[in-house]
């Protein structure tokens, strides 16, 4: 079994193929060509600290992939970071070890960001005023990377808790060529943009469903357990199309899950991504249309990413 | 993180604290202290394979596990092991992934065998007239191996299906310092053995009640996994002590699952291995008893031999 690093990974890996595989993984997924066990998820009360192992198998690939990601919050004061993770690639048809991807992380927060890409491209409105993001971390920055080749605004305008989170941002977000607007409040996001991406760890609701435009779309990645909530769920509620990318994760402890729990949404109403890239729901119907896509994070994703960066390292 | 190879490993494992952190562990699962996640299982149809990943961390420890196992059925064909596998050692304070024991299967194998002696340790009769061993492979040798300790007994007898791997099995066990009698039917151990190990993958069951002596005890550690089965269900319910290591799993898949299901015993005939050691249920308690433990392996016994193993390889 061969090791890679981070750097190699990050110079193997080619995005536009790794999107086309995690849209592959989406419709497999949602037509149950994928065997996805249950996530194992750990917490170290101690260490402020967590760890979630999600595995896949695509059925017919002659891979599968283990993933571990870990988050301790408390590493930051430690000098560590807060996040560290790898992948372990197998072969499908020996079992043997393959390749180990000691990635620190980045590959899932890649293969997010490409999913906030794939339902960009889908519920987008056609004429985007302003890019509106929640949030100024590592997933923040990758999301609005991957909305430049979605849409041709270059307006952002930027909310985070943190001064110094947001002055990053802004040089960040400049440097790939946007104007830059900071603001105190979410609400003042969402009445600037009608494109709009949550990424952050909250726990509570940052936006509500009076503040918005019409014909605006959301993509919330921040709900990936249990507890994590960026959106009211009357916001959810009202949304006219709402994209999961699991109905049984998003069921469990996406945004959906607080709407569904208040009897705000039903079932019925959730559509997976994988279905719509299929052609077997409709994604945006029209420009007035507010629309949802719900990101909690399927192995499926870790699975085919994997298989790109290593199909890529094996040269 | 560092990566060590299965000849680093049995250099360093020292069997005996092994088999004491086993024992600690089996004690903190009965007590609710381990955090062990679903198995994760894939089946790999075409290849005649599958996997199974095993994670568990004991509340306190300074590391967690994550294990994975193959089995590949069609490898010999290849010039491959059937079996092959990985343990994760992780940082339970800071989430960093510490080492990789590349055993290729064998610690697996090792804490199967060591629950095998603890086992023995608490259920064997006073006088053994002769050890009986159900299979002649890898696990069939290590239970023999265990019992050593136990036991004074060298007197072995031993079914198998092939000849060459009874074959085998006599000159490994007479290199033990074994005598060994090789037998054409399960019934003919039975017959004459009052400790008996089974660790065989068969599919149907192999002892039955009527041939056995009083005051048996018996091991069976090959139901590992759904649809596997050793012992006759009516024996199952005649045993008088049923120890297991895992309730919730023996009575998915287990031998006992084949006795539940058909109604022959009741859940509170079970006694988990950590009661018995902890003092809260009882063992053996007298020689004309027959009793059984039921081995399916548990998450806990791959931490704690995983832990001891990477402490020794630190030096």
């Amino acid at each position: 079994m061969k090791t890679f690093d981070k750097p190699a990974i990050i110079a193997a890996l080619d995005l536009d193929l790794a999107l086309r595989r995690i849209e592959e993984g989406f419709i497999a997924y949602s037509a149950g060509k994928v065997q996805v066990p249950p996530v194992q998820a750990f917490s170290f009360a101690r260490a402020n600290g967590d760890c979630c192992i999600k595995s896949a198998y695509l059925e017919g690939s002659d891979t599968f992939t283990v993933k571990l990601s870990t988050g301790f919050y408390d590493n930051p004061a430690l000098g560590l970071a807060s996040n560290d993770g790898l992948m372990l690639v197998l072969s499908a048809c020996t079992g043997a070890p393959l390749a180990l991807l000691a990635d620190g992380g980045w590959l899932t927060a890649m293969r997010t960001a490409l999913a906030g890409r794939i339902v960009a491209q889908l519920l987008a409105p056609g004429r985007v005023e302003a890019i509106g993001i929640l949030g100024t971390g590592t997933q923040a920055r990758l999301q609005l990377e991957q909305l430049m080749p979605v849409t041709g605004c270059r307006q952002v305008v930027v909310w985070g808790r943190s001064t110094a989170g947001l002055l990053g941002y802004r040089a960040f977000a400049e440097a790939l060529g946007f104007a830059v607007r900071t603001v105190a409040e979410p609400k003042a996001v969402a009445e600037a943009c009608n494109l709009i991406v949550c990424a952050t760890p909250s726990r509570e609701a940052l936006l509500r469903h009076a503040w918005l435009q019409p014909g605006t779309h959301i993509t919330a990645v921040g709900a990936d357990a249990p507890g994590k909530q960026e959106l009211e769920p009357a916001l959810v509620a009202s949304a006219q199309r709402i994209i999961v990318d699991s109905r049984v994760q998003c069921s469990q402890y996406g945004e959906v899950a607080h709407a569904l729990k208040a009897g705000l949404i039903a079932q019925g109403q959730l559509s997976e991504i994988g279905a719509v890239l299929a052609g077997h729901a409709p994604g945006r119907e029209h420009e007035g249309q507010l629309t949802l896509a719900d990101l909690t994070g399927v192995a499926v994703q870790d699975a085919q990413i994997a298989r790109c960066a290593f199909e890529a390292l094996q040269g």
